[in-house]
């Protein structure tokens, strides 16, 4: 039984430092109507992704904020209800802007339509979506590891660190993964196959990295900034790699550390070893190359080389609850909200 | 008449923040004397280079550091004074690594013989040298500006900043230069032809800067480090290169501003611009791209479309003085000492 109300999360506040669940507010609405050239769309499943911390700030960046009182945004796997839309008909399962909500209507003619008979439709807002697209790109255009190289990521179960790993293992480098507490290290060697898991909670965390690291690091696939970085620069090696996709880590506002201003080590290490830092985002690349992504990668999830890790938790509502859990690294997989499945 | 005692200037002390006087010695020993294979070299005129400065600290770089007592190091030209080596005969002149000293043995197939007749062979040390090739490489291969596109270097009267500026003008860039006091932004909009010449000294610095790049910056040719990148950072566009060659602001160690950490800024740019940042020494490059540098700025320089400045000083013992003004910006071209003309 379908409900005729539509339900929405809406910033109440912009947070100091971590997201507060007060910073956040459910709101119900009238289900919209969808006009010419409109299809009405219900949110199956939303992604959660720290970019969207960002987006709460009143900052400049490279997208708008989300205004104080505003629906957050964001990408769901959303069914067409109604279409007024000659692309799509009733029942399309598609890739959307919906936002943090139960219903939306959209006019956009790049809908991107998903097939779940190719794979679980959940993975286009993870491995086979923005994320991966994300790990595939700062891998193989900007990191470019050969084989005998060493490749380290961080949140390494999430969905951009698990691909990274996965791709560099593929392109014969080593993979090294850092992410919070034991079960997850264990997925990330057993599961993922990566050659060494480390994990950052440990108080020589620094000296863990640098013993799965003997031949220094060539390739640091950058998604989270903040103290990983200041155990990562010294292992670095002449001429290494460092695309920059993400400071999850920094997205808070943090203070890093003892106050000191740690810019003139990071040039310093830029200059002496020759370093390459370079900050991309996915849709930069996407003309380009997101067709053979969607075929390279998918072939590897169809045939199990690939493999991916999901955390689900039932409920718009519990949205920002797990939001905050995601920024606090207390997800295990890409982060998702079924909404109404 | 030549003096039979030759004079070296040996580390006398590790500098704590910016070098002293007294961290510099004098000393006065033999001249050498050539064994089969050596020549001996009699040095005209040595190079002093802001590089130096991290060679007096015990740290590991890319580089060995200077020992305490030792002779500190540099390039010169030289003069063959005697000759046992097959390849050298007594009057040539050549570009040598002979280190802070009158007299020095070498028996390095390495020596580069200079022509006077094609360039005055101070120019080895500077426009057609080691700086030179810094700017021809760091704009050339990593900068890479295209027409219209702006381009800003710093400390533009030294040789690295004149010809990046230059090299830009001459790619169809606009060309910003920074530099300490009016006169020097005089010359580098008069005689080297900028489009534009920044004081950095000025009170309001970060807006003249702001006001000279209307179209925000392209490339930033970072050979400075410091409070100039944190007024460049928030100009800079999206998909902007930084080359970083040199950091002279921070060599000396000295606190950067209020002793907030400066990093999280930084990296928040070059993730939100994707900038890309990257750290060369001319050597990596030498064996690919020095032939064309000499054969391209050499051919500018003898046809008056690339202009140098230097600033010589006259005697060995001046050394550590013109180093210690010249890692301050009191030198006004390249620095030269004319050790025994």
């Amino acid at each position: 039984m379908r409900s005729k109300i539509a339900r929405q999360i809406v910033l109440a506040a912009r947070p100091h430092g971590q997201p507060k669940l007060s910073d956040f507010r459910l709101e119900e609405t009238a289900i919209p109507t969808p006009s010419a050239g409109q299809v009405l769309l219900r949110v199956q499943y939303l992604s959660l992704d720290p970019y969207m911390r960002g987006r709460m700030d009143d900052r400049k960046s490279y997208a708008q904020p989300v205004p104080l009182g505003g629906v957050m945004g964001g990408e769901s796997v959303a069914t067409v209800i109604a279409s007024h839309h000659p692309g799509y008909s009733e029942g399309d399962v598609v890739l959307a802007q919906t936002g943090w909500r139960t219903h939306a209507l959209s006019d956009r003619p790049d809908l991107r339509k998903l097939d779940p008979a190719v794979a679980p439709v959940t993975t286009g807002l993870g491995v086979l979506g923005m994320p991966g697209f994300t790990a595939y790109c700062g891998l193989r255009l900007i990191g470019r590891p050969t084989p005998g190289e060493t490749v380290v990521v961080a949140a390494a179960t999430g969905p951009v660190g698990s691909l990274v790993g996965q791709l560099a293992t593929i392109a014969g480098a080593r993979a090294v993964g850092i992410a919070g507490g034991p079960e997850k290290c264990a997925f990330m060697k057993k599961e993922l196959r990566f050659d060494a898991a480390v994990n950052h909670r440990a108080t020589d965390f620094p000296a863990q990295l640098a013993a799965a690291c003997p031949n220094g690091i060539d390739v640091y696939f950058e998604n989270v900034g903040g103290a990983i970085w200041q155990a990562v620069l010294p292992l670095l090696n002449n001429f290494a790699r460092v695309p920059v996709c993400g400071l999850v880590a920094q997205y808070s506002g943090a203070p890093n550390g003892d106050g000191t201003d740690t810019l003139p080590a990071t040039m310093r290490g830029i200059l002496s070893k020759r370093l390459t830092l370079r900050g991309f985002i996915y849709y930069d690349f996407v003309q380009g190359h997101f067709s053979e992504f969607l075929r390279d990668v998918g072939a590897g999830v169809a045939d199990g080389r690939i493999r991916y890790r999901e955390d689900i938790v039932d409920g718009l509502d519990k949205a920002p609850e797990a939001f905050i859990g995601m920024l606090e690294g207390r997800n295990f997989g890409k982060a998702i909200v079924r909404v109404d499945a």
